[in-house]
């Protein structure tokens, strides 16, 4: 049976996967839904009571029914690069491709549909908390009266995106900032704002888990990082390191118990970690880079994607049974 | 407790359901998320392991905690009407809005990852069928040789979006139309392309489902439907007449299985009556409008919605359990 990767042509994480489910024998097919259609084909009949669905990619034909697992790593906008590319080509062409998808029995990495819940922020923290990580006090309001007596409660804060957007993301991204102690916050009426009691980093933390495996990475906050207005790790100019640690018990329970209710196979957790040693949830971000980590670390994320990759379906393809969806 | 309504200011259709809602004395809050920020304001706290939403429309406030149900009729895209209007604004409020009433334990019609799925039309097809439900033979394809033996096996073919978007939707509408016997399928490649065995309708069938009420509406075919290349009910110019029928218990309990499946609360399925008195399936819609039927055949779909509505939650929403979400 075969892994479908959705992803684009430069995606070299995706090659860290490939190249060991290669190295194991397992069938690999690789394809940008942008190429589709034009260098991506797909088939698919409803007769007799039965789906029989195909993917096509430079004369390569494979069984949709024949896939074991679909990891959505980094694709493009259906038909994004065809001949014809219109806003209506991309939505037939998303509607086929996806549609048909979500008609086998195959395991997702991760399930459109929980990926897409999955990037509130707002539920997230809730979900975090109900999952027993630990939550900085965080507001998110409209009210400028409200963001003044939160600031008068946790007078050290920080504001972020309230939609967690990361850099590269369609251009929207804005650093964590500290909130200056002088603030009025009369602009918080324009747009929701998310205020966050600021954790006192000793390091940040990232924990990226996939399945059951969990591996996780520490960098250490430098001695005026106290000082900093912008307090993102991901904005930071230079000379973080990160080093592979042990993940405290509660901590990998806790993780656990969100990915699972998120319906989620893979997560990269980011928590600051305080003087004391507890580790704060940050966020959770479903499709968050794992290449930095492993190449700094040699921690073998790559490879523990492929070996979930490369396991059995869920559930029998050949059955009239559910999808493994959320 | 009170029901949630997010639609747009012009949406008469929601209005039937508010009149009878008020009647009982439910309590409602009607809100357009395109007047978020502005018209809208919204506030969370996640402060001591709890979280607290507010909800503000005009001076009214109210608790998230207290929402007992949530109808997504047809709510704008968030931030659309704001003053600072942009890309962003519409993620960050979009964010703040959907995030947080995610963490509540209202019931939702229909729940936004549900309603997503439930667009896929190859989704739809695949999980009609595995309902129990007829569904013509069709065919999903960019490959020309394919859609010529389909064709072939198949003489008779109506070709349709597969996104099976709805005229007013962005103005993307297509309407099924019948494909010529000397059709050479040569443009399939350009576009995924959906063809489906015609049923030659004795009538066309609305059945609204909410909750576990049915309503089913039957129009009667013209002598010369035959002959038209049109074959799309809502591209009927006129003269189209619904009147109330029963609905088979085959039918039934197999739309019972496809919402059920499908975690929807709310779907408006459309079928082709044949000759024979089969109710083919061709599309459920889950956010099918409903005022037609209900001015032409007096089916009290829209007081069956404020029953639904008014119904209590599914969960306790003071205690710390899931949303109930797909």
């Amino acid at each position: 049976m075969t892994v479908l990767i959705l992803t684009c042509e430069q995606d070299v994480t995706a090659d860290l996967a490939v190249v060991e489910l290669n190295a194991n024998g397992i069938p690999v097919l690789r394809l940008d839904p942008a190429e589709l259609p034009g260098g991506v084909d797909v088939s698919g009949e409803y007769v007799h009571g039965a789906f029989a669905g195909h993917l096509s990619v430079g004369g390569r034909v494979v069984s949709m029914q024949g896939l074991r697992s679909i990891w959505v790593r980094r694709p493009g906008t259906p038909a994004a690069r065809s001949a014809d590319a219109s806003a209506w080509l991309s939505e037939e062409s998303a509607q086929a491709l996806y549609g048909m998808l979500r008609c086998t029995g195959a395991r997702w990495m991760n399930h459109p549909d929980a990926a897409r819940q999955a990037r509130h922020k707002p539920w997230q923290l809730w979900l975090a908390r109900e999952s027993g990580l630990p939550v900085p006090a965080t507001l998110i309001t409209t009210f400028p009266r409200v963001a003044r007596e939160f600031a008068a409660r946790y007078p050290d804060l920080v504001v972020k995106p309230v939609s967690g957007s990361h850099p590269g993301d369609d251009g929207l991204a804005v650093p964590t900032t500290r909130v200056r102690p002088d603030e009025d916050f009369g602009a918080v009426e324009h747009g929701p704002t998310l205020l966050q009691r600021r954790i006192r980093k000793a390091a940040d933390i990232r924990l990226t888990v996939v399945g059951e495996r969990m591996f996780a990475a520490r960098a250490a906050a430098g001695p005026d990082a106290d000082d900093d207005a912008v307090v993102d790790v991901r904005f930071r100019p230079s000379g973080v390191t990160w080093k592979p640690v042990p993940v405290p018990p509660r901590v990998a329970e806790g993780a656990a118990t969100y990915l699972s209710r998120a319906q989620l196979a893979y997560g990269a957790f980011d928590f600051a970690e305080d003087a004391d040693g507890i580790w704060w949830f940050l966020e959770c971000n479903q499709s968050g880079q794992f290449g930095f980590i492993e190449i700094e670390t040699g921690q073998p994320i790559g490879s523990a994607v492929a070996q979930w990759l490369a396991g059995e379906p869920l559930i029998p393809t050949n059955s009239a049974t559910e999808p493994t969806r959320p």
